[in-house]
């Protein structure tokens, strides 16, 4: 027996709760002015700039980084947990065929059924350990399934999952089907790795709202996917893009981006809700790409650079910078991506974000379960009978 | 651009945002104090004694009961959406081979799978009427989906959907492959039309969180499925038949009671958090159970008065009655439902109930988007180099 939500007091919140504190967490943290994110205790770039994906992965679903041994101990365990169930493995030509041309309903779909296949049983009937165990097969799988269903919807045969091969390698290559060159494996680690987490966004918050009920992890990644999904919520590497190739060259820049602003456009790949600064991710996305070097690369600067010129000129105060999309379009189709597949990628590395946001409210056993106020018609009106034609 | 989350002052609010206002609603609301619940201007119990289920759900979907022609015209519409498309009919045995003895993970699956196969499209790209329709598409075919996964878990053929029944007989035909019985038809019809909406509950705001981002309305029944499959969501009838199974015989009620009280133990189908009364939805089961007569319900009913008067002794001024799992569970085992049918017969109707939440949601265009409060060690500290062993 909980309290009289009913008798109760209304509680009056800002619209769409913003500013208001749901959870006191430890993994992690955007500190938008400072123009600063780091997971657990450690600056987030510079854990993409210096460790392996499953090093920070196992930052954030065991609360610390692995010595030697135990990154290579979770390497292991992690690789090989990227093969897939044959109930899954049954069920991806159907799926693939439901989710073409919508591959986040296709991960919602597959994870959903991994999550039964594995037997994933609610989060408050099991302990600690197992609920960490349940969180690393469901992101483990992930590149297996997302490589898997897309291949099946270009005709293509799936490509077995490499225990050899580190996370971001082995994705690429159940992706393409060839082992890909160091350099774009390491750049799309990187990337991933700096967008594990990134603050309570909408689908960690639905990821942790439905561990709140007690729900298994699949059921929570399932929604967080779903909220994902929603064009609201952001993360659609492709977009930043799609600006670069509709401005096409150099001297189209000036006259493309002011009549857009003036429109009162968006310009997709500039600007952030919390950064008044440079994006860090940006930052270290651009020096990425600058290291593989060549007109894209050039030319992605050189839009950045006369579009944050003219937004400044134009909305004067207003700090506008390419954030996370603009440089992890360009890294991402630097490294052979489809760009189909950049919003998938980030989904993929966000599962490890998610998961460490599922455990940490999975030690809570409160429920989240706010309140609405009826504004309709008074209440009751006598029912209307049914009328002739009516059963 | 929005606000800048991080300047603004964090809010703070009762834990689990209890009491805490997320939305106004024209759904419906509960009035704990008076035993009393309605869905727009109406009683639900009432709706549930004198309408069919389909013209409730047009109340829901369309906001007004409709006239004789309109009721027909919409429960023609429904009962043509409960067909699947092929895609979905041929995932199905691998869900339920995969989700054998988990059926809301099988629902979870299935409805996924068919918002990607129906090529729904995010709720912001769409106008009212399109969403209105996604949702009439999802809810038509979970009767259809849940019959053939718990078939084909028991390794039966699916039934195929019948045009010409309404959709609590459908779903009856489709379970047991016989058209039932009109009293067991109409009890179900009722019992469904009861759970439609609830208040605020965990798996509407879960619906409305996914939604608020602009998702598509598969991904917003899809986490509301995954939130109601918490233990700590509530609706799960067959609980309260097992609190009857364990007493087993009416001699055995006063001590196995005490027994449990004494230590402590909830008595499942006793309490709610909402209401101070009886249940409104336990006694309009309560009368339809004893329609139906014979020696089970007797003895739920004879249980029901002595937990109560134990109750009210042993934990005076709490107002414990029956909740409306305890008939819920009866009336189904009378309809024939097999017990682990109970819950996702539940889903089924409480989808209406979301469908119209989600319908509301998307008429915003507000993220719900929340606040957390990092509480870990602070941060940044120098990543340590990684060690010999590691990559």
């Amino acid at each position: 027996m909980s309290v009289n939500r009913s008798a109760a007091a209304l509680v009056e919140v800002p619209r769409g709760l913003a500013g208001v504190v749901v959870a006191d967490t430890e993994v992690g943290d955007v500190r938008g002015r400072e123009g600063f994110y780091h997971y657990r205790q450690y600056s987030a770039v510079e854990l993409a700039r210096t460790r392996r994906f499953e090093d920070v992965w196992h930052l954030l679903v065991h609360g610390e980084l692995p010595d030697g041994p135990q990154g290579d101990a979770f390497a292991a365990e992690t690789a090989a947990l990227r093969r897939l169930p044959d109930e899954v493995t049954r069920a991806l030509p159907a799926i693939a065929a439901a989710a073409n041309g919508n591959p986040l309903a296709g991960m919602r779909t597959a994870l959903s059924l991994l999550g039964a296949a594995r037997g994933f049983r609610p989060v408050y009937d099991i302990d600690a350990e197992q609920r960490r165990e349940d969180t690393v097969v469901a992101a483990a799988a992930v590149p297996t399934l997302l490589t898997a269903l897309y291949r099946l919807g270009k005709g293509l045969e799936p490509v077995e999952p490499r225990e050899d091969l580190p996370y971001a390698a082995g994705y690429l290559h159940m992706l393409t089907g060839a082992e890909p060159e160091p350099e774009q494996a390491r750049a799309v680690e990187q990337y991933l790795i700096s967008t594990i987490d990134h603050g309570f966004n909408a689908s960690t918050f639905t990821a942790r709202v439905i561990a709140s009920t007690g729900a298994d992890v699949a059921a929570c990644l399932v929604g967080a996917v779903g909220a994902l999904s929603g064009p609201l919520h952001g993360g659609a590497p492709s977009r930043a893009l799609d600006t670069l190739d509709a401005i096409g060259t150099p001297d189209r820049v000036d006259s493309w981006i002011r009549d857009r602003v003036l429109a009162g456009e968006r310009i997709m790949g500039f600007g952030h809700a919390v950064y008044r600064t440079e994006d860090p991710r940006s930052r270290m996305l651009r020096e990425i790409a600058q290291s593989f070097g060549g007109p894209r690369v050039d030319f992605a600067v050189e839009v950045e650079r006369r579009v944050e010129a003219i937004l400044a000129e134009l909305k004067p105060g207003r700090e506008l910078h390419t954030n996370v999309e603009y440089y992890a379009g360009v890294v991402m189709e630097l490294c052979g991506l489809p760009r189909e597949m950049f919003t998938p990628t980030f989904a993929a590395g966000r599962t490890v974000g998610w998961s460490a946001n599922i455990l940490e409210q999975a030690q809570d056993s409160k429920i989240i379960r706010p309140a609405a106020r009826y504004v309709g018609p008074a209440a009751p009106v006598e029912v209307p009978a049914a009328t002739p034609g009516a059963a």
